[in-house]
């Protein structure tokens, strides 16, 4: 974990009870942070299934590719994360690092290294000292316990100031399954596809098609629908596992009525997680909610929450506690997606501050104030085009973000 | 002008002569600020012909409407500005407002309303008091002078620090003219199609449709290859006067070889102004330029170059004067534009740091730490993938920039 101070906006790490067919260990191996956990395993039951989204950008890390590569067979059997390096940008030496302990991981797991997904996160152009990371396998297996998820949650940050974690029973036709999930992040965050770093686990018994399905609907409410910087990372990777350890009827189809409570259940775990990456954005003090409406369609709605979300003054603005409501309708129309000012209506806290294209005279200021000095912000814009809508999380920008990020090389 | 210390990278007003045909004065009408310039006139020869851009925001201020639906005529006698006030999302009253400014200025100068431009840049959402600004125009036009290019170069400032103004002497076909201008920034700085405001002045005889083109052509290379933080402004304004006071032969083609001194002079007057805007940029200590190559074409470079220019971990990086090429990598990878990590090459002040997806073991990094001390930061990516290049020109992101930003309404 950081040397920052705690995120005021954080949330204790929830009880995290074992997930059948899952086990997991962390280990301190100094990979480039030293005196914490910095390195884990986890190990999956026989048959278990696995689907995954990851970054868009161009210049992914050479994890992301071996990822990508082994996902379409479905199957996993470990996970091996380390935090402080991300092996991105690190030409062939990097691949390899990633081929050689996955080698290793399968041969300690008695798998073959297709069935091994690997997640680095950490600063990029450095070299994987991947030697250090097959030694300990050996502590790291005899470890296995499915107990260690704590610990775990708190081996893969980085810059966080807090664990992520979160767990919610559910049940697929009237069985009850178990879904759980770790996440990091905290800065380059603005996904695009996934983001950071987010294992979530299952002991369902789902299909792989099934999960993927589920899992690329799912991504866009929740994590694809948070900014902190805008800066979209080359390790972001959710990886979704069902270990497939309860009898639950067989699906094969997210249609399907009797998987509507998972797949509900599923969606608010992301959504709680994805919260919990903007809750400890850096230098955050604020988080945003962003709500977009009548836009001309859900995109275009998107769109425009993005641009506001990610605008440095409506950022600030929040961080001096002003309702600078120009800034959001500077916002708007910066995004260049269909807009007409004239029937533009913002509103902060609830509050209708400016209707149609022009600030209401007798909106109750001290109420509006009053809210800007709350944790959780909320802004809202209604285009009155259309019928698209979108909800946006992000977070304020302040002295912290530039200290933390002026200095990250040499902290 | 702010109250904030002057930029560290200002740059002192050079001596702005008079410009044949071209008259102007500004006064302390306490329109928002009180104690400095903040309203001004400029007084232009009949004939005078007039080119513009404008910001792209959909929710453009008023005075932007109202420029955009007289340019047409590619006439002008006066301009108006004032500063403090954007009159953006005002609604009808805010049209009103400048209507009536336009009526009023018209029949001081003896003119038709059509032909007095307006601009106003400020805060958003707050009524702009014409009426202050109509009682001030007869003392505007009786001080009326070709003398007073610092004075309203002042005058149109916000959050500034410092004024900015250009002049050249050029030719067409061996006829000498003069091109001056002078600009404000200094944040809401991503501009496209213009930027904050710009006016500049020529003595020279050439058709409104010949300006339009060249401005059109000259503004892509200049104020819109600058970003301070992305946010685009609702009221960009870039006003282009050629009074034809000089005797010059007519020129009806911009690809007229006889114009091609005064092109290129217009080109680097552009360029001169846009930088002295990002020198200027709120919380500035850094100026950046990037140079994209290799890219697929101009259009994906240029994308590419802002997605470098406005990245908050890029910049950020640049304040802790931490030479964070993998910032610069993620910063390409995210602009969704054709990139290919393997080929992709990174140098920071023309040092390569690292070559086709890799980091170069021995580059000199005492050179390249030494570099990153400058004020003026040079980073270069090359594609390797076709001939499209681009330049861009940014700021870095300071504790400054969130003081100003997080303060604004409260100063």
């Amino acid at each position: 974990m950081s040397s920052y101070p705690v995120s005021p906006l954080a949330v204790t790490l929830p009880e995290l009870c074992p997930v059948a067919g899952v086990k997991l260990a962390s280990v301190q191996a100094g990979l480039r942070y030293t005196g914490r956990l910095d390195l884990s395993l986890m190990e999956f039951a026989p048959n278990t299934t696995v689907a995954g989204v990851f970054t868009k950008n161009k210049c992914p890390g050479a994890p992301i590719d071996w990822c990508r590569k082994i996902l379409y067979r479905g199957k996993a059997r470990g996970l091996l994360v380390n935090a402080g390096i991300a092996n991105v940008f690190t030409g062939q030496a990097g691949f390899d690092a990633v081929k050689y302990s996955a080698q290793a991981a399968a041969k300690t797991i008695n798998c073959t290294p297709e069935e091994i997904f690997v997640a680095s996160t950490g600063v990029i152009g450095e070299q994987l000292p991947y030697q250090k990371i097959i030694n300990y396998l050996p502590e790291l297996y005899s470890k296995l316990a499915s107990d260690q998820w704590k610990e775990t949650a708190q081996a893969i940050l980085t810059t966080d100031t807090f664990a992520k974690g979160f767990s919610l029973k559910t049940d697929i036709d009237n069985i009850p399954v178990t879904i759980q999930g770790i996440a990091k992040g905290s800065g380059m965050i603005a996904p695009d596809m996934a983001t950071m770093l987010c294992f979530v686990t299952t002991d369902a018994k789902l299909p792989a098609t099934v999960l993927q399905k589920l899992l690329n609907e799912k991504v866009k409410t929740t994590f694809n629908s948070i900014t902190v910087d805008s800066d979209t990372s080359t390790s972001d990777t959710l990886l979704l596992f069902a270990t497939g350890q309860t009898p639950n009827t067989e699906i094969n189809d997210i249609d399907d009525p009797r998987l509507s409570n998972f797949s509900n259940a599923l969606e608010k775990l992301l959504q709680e997680l994805a919260l919990l990456v903007i809750r400890d954005g850096e230098g955050v003090t604020k988080l945003i909610e962003i709500k977009v409406e009548g836009a001309v369609n859900n995109e275009s709605a998107f769109k425009i929450g993005q641009s506001i979300g990610n605008s440095p003054l409506v950022k600030t603005a929040i961080t001096g506690e002003d309702a600078n409501w120009g800034r959001v309708v500077m916002a708007v129309g910066k995004a260049g997606e269909p807009a007409d000012r004239d029937l533009l209506s913002v509103a902060i806290g609830n509050i209708w501050v400016a209707k149609q294209g022009e600030v209401l005279s007798d909106y109750d200021q001290d109420k509006v104030n009053k809210h800007m000095q709350e944790q959780v912000i909320k802004i809202k814009v209604n285009l009155n085009l259309g019928e698209g809508h979108a909800k946006i999380w992000s977070c304020n920008l302040t002295q912290g973000y530039i200290e933390i990020n002026g200095s990250y090389l040499r902290s």
